[in-house]
């Protein structure tokens, strides 16, 4: 019979979904380019040429069953060799290829560390804000996502709130530095004293506390800064990423699951993996996309147009009022709405043509999020639109 | 905790996996070429150059967002169109790119049909002899895969045991012809049978009993030979396809769900699997892929070396007095043993480097299944080596 279940979330649209079908609908009546469209993370910059060179390099030198043919269940060995060799390089903890398991993306690489690592029923906490994904990727393994509450000072973590929330079942912490929506990185003081905190845990339930780090945001930091790298803080560390944004290839759906080496079982969580892919029916990423990141494996898309565009909208956003965390990373920012209901905020927006997300779907009410992976010009060309909008809007200010 | 759900697994190795790395660790020491391998169901034949050509075409005249940006969450519409026009052209049945979710292969296809029209706890009836990853794909959803007992008289469908295994919380049937391992394929009686009964049992039970049908050797077809199309015969038919076999490229994992125009609540089944999508972390097959394969749509990789082997095989299997069906397509014969525990037989063979693989885990005791995908030139000196093995282990036939 017909799943209710599945047919019935078809009634409830995300909210960033509707603002970015807006988006598109104003599109098509004004010309795109006159929609000032904050709503999408779609990365805006090209894929690197050196990643272009090597499909067409694998194209004229593999034959086509190398190329084309089955990967193994657990992966590409080059794949597998390239990503365990570069997070060893930069981050200084031991990946064997076989720590590594290929995934369609940081989604997919979360859907499958979570069934290896939580049972259904367990509990899986994370922390507002997050990326309202989250809770699909979470519940529909079995396990239950609860949310910690924002801690809207700096938008690190909220640890007393969270102290309170762990429990006997916590079975992992699902964390996302950089940032989305808000573009905070994880301080170094943090990063010591959650790891702390849940090692203190691990040895009070008797069991252990997973850390599922989701990174695609890993290489767009700004400022110099650094954002440390959990693994290398706390064992239990499964790190999910996605070369969707370093690499600009969002639709190739490429990403991985990195076990820490010391993690508990770290030699059979990959295995496990390939298990778990039969049950979802998902068997590696695209071949020829493996074979491709293995060759360009450290390098980037121009991503200095996010940090442009992230300099240009603080500043003026600053000028106009709002508060908000300098982001430290991604291509977001996340400022507190002028008015409390930040839906309301983010429609009267849309009279000026500027798409923004009100941020209620990311667990933290009052605020807004601008994804600013679009033109700089544009971004040039919305700031006077901004201007209108806040002093129309609320002239009271 | 670690799942133990998932650890167990590990444990419990795959019989062709046994014999296939059997294989690869016996072509280490002798030379693969002298190892005659018909364990694995890999393509052997190239992809087409059209194929090739419409890459580099899509890599140098799309920009990059366009072609390896975000797919829409139901998938590239060009690839949407290009397959509902194909089955339209091909099978006479009205599909509209509404009605095509692009998936993971032919295992993401089947993933995400039966979630969308089985719900946990309900059963689905396979026909022995089937493809062993049909338990995983369907009691990972949580519903219950049974098999019916094989037709050995000609591998078409044991109606008898069939119509007694069908109850009321039968909620869908999965069918597979052109047949892996038995490369039988549906004669249109057997289809038309096969329809009528599950229209009566419909309406006895009044609910959908939904046709789940994995047709990814659709395209590979002997002596002239047709198969018919499921979907034009059943409504209630989710075609689960995969361009892996035709085109030669398993490892890019393309293929998709076909929800038959007149299936009840067609309008609302894609949009339900997008849904399903978010949950089990897979969004959409390669977009560069997606966008390829729309432009070869109707051409496939040059399949006539199965054809090939597959006469030098059966003809030879009779000379040697096995007993089998005519395989009338896929690239997989399934002769009866010599012996009453085909295991026994399969191990008997490895002394002459002939991997052949037991029926057992295909739900039929007594066969083996050889996958001809496979240079000609390696069928032909097999030859002689079958014709020892069989004078040799067996001389008193």
């Amino acid at each position: 019979m017909i799943s209710q279940d599945f047919k019935s979330m078809l009634e409830r649209k995300s909210v960033i979904r509707n603002f970015a079908e807006y988006a598109a609908r104003r599109g098509r009546e004004i010309g795109y380019e006159n929609v000032f469209d904050y709503s999408l993370g779609n990365p805006s910059v090209p894929v690197p040429d050196s990643y272009k060179d090597a499909v067409f390099r694998l194209y004229s030198t593999l034959p086509s069953a190398a190329l084309h043919g089955y990967s193994p269940t657990l992966g590409n060995p080059n794949y597998k060799k390239a990503v365990a060799d570069s997070l060893t390089r930069r981050f200084d903890v031991p990946y064997t290829p076989e720590l590594i398991f290929p995934t369609s993306g940081a989604a997919g690489a979360i859907a499958h560390a979570c069934r290896a690592v939580v049972r259904p029923g367990e509990e899986v906490l994370c922390f507002a804000p997050f990326f309202p994904e989250y809770r699909e990727y979470i519940n529909r393994t079995g396990a239950v996502l609860r949310v910690v509450p924002a801690n809207t000072e700096n938008f690190q973590i909220n640890f007393d709130a969270f102290e309170s929330m762990i429990r006997e079942k916590t079975a992992a912490v699902l964390i996302n530095f950089p940032n989305n929506p808000s573009g905070v990185v994880l301080s170094e003081e943090t990063m010591i004293h959650l790891a702390d905190l849940l090692r203190a845990k691990q040895e009070e339930y008797g069991h252990e506390i997973f850390l599922l780090s989701d990174e695609p945001y890993r290489e767009i930091l700004f400022d110099g800064k650094k954002c440390p790298y959990p693994a290398a803080y706390y064992d239990n560390t499964l790190t999910c990423y996605s070369f969707s944004k370093c690499l600009s290839l969002p639709g190739e759906r490429i990403g991985y699951v990195a076990v820490c080496p010391r993690a508990k079982d770290a030699d059979v969580l990959v295995p496990m993996m390939g298990q778990i892919s039969r049950g979802i029916g998902h068997n590696c990423p695209a071949s020829t996309a493996q074979l491709a990141v293995a060759e360009v494996i450290d390098q980037t898309a121009d991503m200095s147009v996010y940090e442009t565009n992230m300099n240009l909208l603080y500043d003026k956003l600053t000028e106009l009022g709002f508060e908000m965390v300098r982001p430290g990373g991604t291509f977001y920012i996340f400022p507190k709405a002028l008015e409390e209901d930040a839906v309301s905020f983010c429609r009267k927006a849309l009279k000026y043509d500027l798409i923004l997300v009100p941020s209620d779907s990311f667990g933290v009410p009052g605020y807004f999020r601008m994804a600013y992976c679009i033109d700089t010009e544009k971004v040039k060309r919305s700031i006077p639109v901004l201007e209108t909008f806040v002093h129309t809007e609320y002239p009271d200010r």
